[in-house]
């Protein structure tokens, strides 16, 4: 039984998602479908980018991911299907696709183009229902990705901020807010083993925190800590509290490692 | 497997959606659930009606689609099930039913009467819970309609709006605005038609547009278009913004072709 | 075939959710999973408790409950599996499966300690991921919970705000209050029943209300009504409006019954 997911900006109080769901198993029974983030701000392509590089390595092999932020929709922005190692990818070339597929990880792009595979009339507005969900059922059902068009050389890469190695440390910045208020960073754990077992400091907002702690509940509640996540980057957090608002920051802040 | 979508104004903190399908699941192990929408405006009946016309024909055929926004929940509003061609519908007599089931489709609508399929004992607020997933979950086993009680000959019809033919043209209203703040309008495709190739000028809260745009993309970033929809109805939009708050409006406002 | 419910207050903005369906269905293939609620406050374990004991009444027999309200995840809180007659509860040791698991009802109380079925490595702060989501697989699988830990005598338990009673009737306080603004009291139907038949009356912010009413549909739009709501809890209403918002009042606000 195939698996599928969506992340998508349509929100919840339309039926867009439902519907999507609905062209899926209407071609595919069977079909497990499952959530990742349908509440990204409108056009976040860079957000539904790093909600799928943080989910993709916990589905079994074979799943089907599919990604609509399509600000281009209509336009000629190329619809893509993404072969890994591990995974299909399915979305526009916005660079929504990219992050979860680094070009080592990347077998082929498809660029999608064999209408008969979509549905029709095609609007100019939903393609997530129109082209990407029946892709999606298709590899489900077993088609492969060839069959849906010419392989491309490449496409639209993203890229998170890149740190800056400074004569005392290290600056990057945060990229991205969780539901609790924890400031995400760019800079990752393989970032942090040049500083381990040394006296490390992080500076975010005049903000100084000693060391990276072992868990949230290394600090008494309503005090910043800086920790590893569960997706491997450095984040400031306040226990039993929402870092965002406290410090305050946002994605775009500077932090510094030194 | 059968399938079931859906749709209600439960919104997502409290267990109500939930419990629905622990009742359905139970009853009808196997069962393949889809939520439609979960966050309309409380009691926004003509809402859930429109979700509904929407999302149903990219079901397969033979989908059972329960629909409840219910404010007289408790009171002698009658529980319905109604059969077309295509689908299954089940929920309150309050019109949410009817924009996706019009006369001409119905083949037969019965009132819910037989208690030996509803929960016991039976809540005075929780008629989702009680009587309308368990005829879902009845439904998907294979339970024909008439057993859950009487024929009836009608059902409550919610209208969209009319449109309202001018010397000059034809005047519509906002009926929905999406989660992009997209103002999808009364004025369908086939009102269209009428214009087609003539010069056709879009007015709305002073805003004059003209043309009817093939994709959003045809218009720079922040500028409104006109466009028809996803579902076949003229929409106007704001590239990469928000129709509903640049102009601004919201459902009920004109909007006039000529 | 399994069936998991998932109650968290990890939103829907994160990918957190999507994460721990993987991670089930790439271990549990088929298994059927069904979310009760995720936007509860952040850290709202009471909130938590009250949703799974509301929602398993309503599940079918062997059930896998899994909520993760968790803010001492990483600390030296417990992650529990807990047995009952109908279902299985995993979550950590801070009360939150324990509204759900009276100690009448509880068979089994199994610490999680046997790592072989947790991710690797494990996170400080994604335990939903590493340990709740693997180990309800394995449930889902057909484990036994012994296999995941030794059995332990005793977890937290959470308690309502205890009735008190006066000399005039008793005194509770609202404990929940829903998506349509209606307040959920912690004065259950056994406490009514000693005043049923009498001309009981209703206080709470200065408003009394006059017996208990049938459905919602007994006072005029806009009106106070008092009901017992569908987990058998009295609960005050405004018809067609947001009590929260009339009265107003929130979670801890006293209600008499006289």
């Amino acid at each position: 039984m195939a698996l599928v997911t969506l992340t998508t900006d349509f929100g919840t109080t339309d039926p867009f998602v439902g519907i999507m769901k609905g062209v899926i198993l209407g071609r595919a029974p069977g079909t497990t479908i499952v959530d990742l983030a349908h509440d990204l701000p409108p056009h976040d392509v860079r957000g539904g980018a790093l909600v799928l590089r943080q989910a993709m390595p916990y589905f079994p092999r074979g799943t089907i991911h599919v990604a609509v932020i399509d600000p281009g929709v209509g336009s000629a922005r190329r619809p893509l299907c993404v072969e890994t190692a591990d995974a299909f990818l399915v979305g526009p070339d916005n660079g929504v696709l990219s992050l979860a597929a680094p070009p080592a990880d990347v077998r082929r792009i498809v660029h999608l183009t064999a209408e008969s595979f979509f549905l029709s009339p095609r609007s100019a507005t939903f393609h997530g229902r129109d082209i990407f969900a029946p892709v999606a059922a298709a590899l489900a059902a077993g088609t492969a990705p060839l069959a849906f068009g010419p392989e491309v050389p490449d496409m639209e890469h993203l890229e998170l901020p890149p740190l800056v190695y400074e004569a005392a440390g290290v600056r990057g910045e945060v990229v991205w807010v969780d539901r609790f208020g924890n400031l995400v960073t760019s800079i990752t754990e393989e970032a942090l083993a040049d500083f381990r077992g040394r006296d490390v400091s992080i500076s975010i907002r005049g903000v100084r925190l000693r060391g990276i702690a072992t868990s949230y509940s290394s600090v008494p509640a309503g005090e910043p800590v800086a920790i590893v996540n569960s997706w491997g980057h450095l984040e400031i957090a306040v226990r039993e509290g929402s870092a965002a608002e406290v410090l305050p920051a946002a994605v775009g802040e500077t932090v510094r490692i030194t």
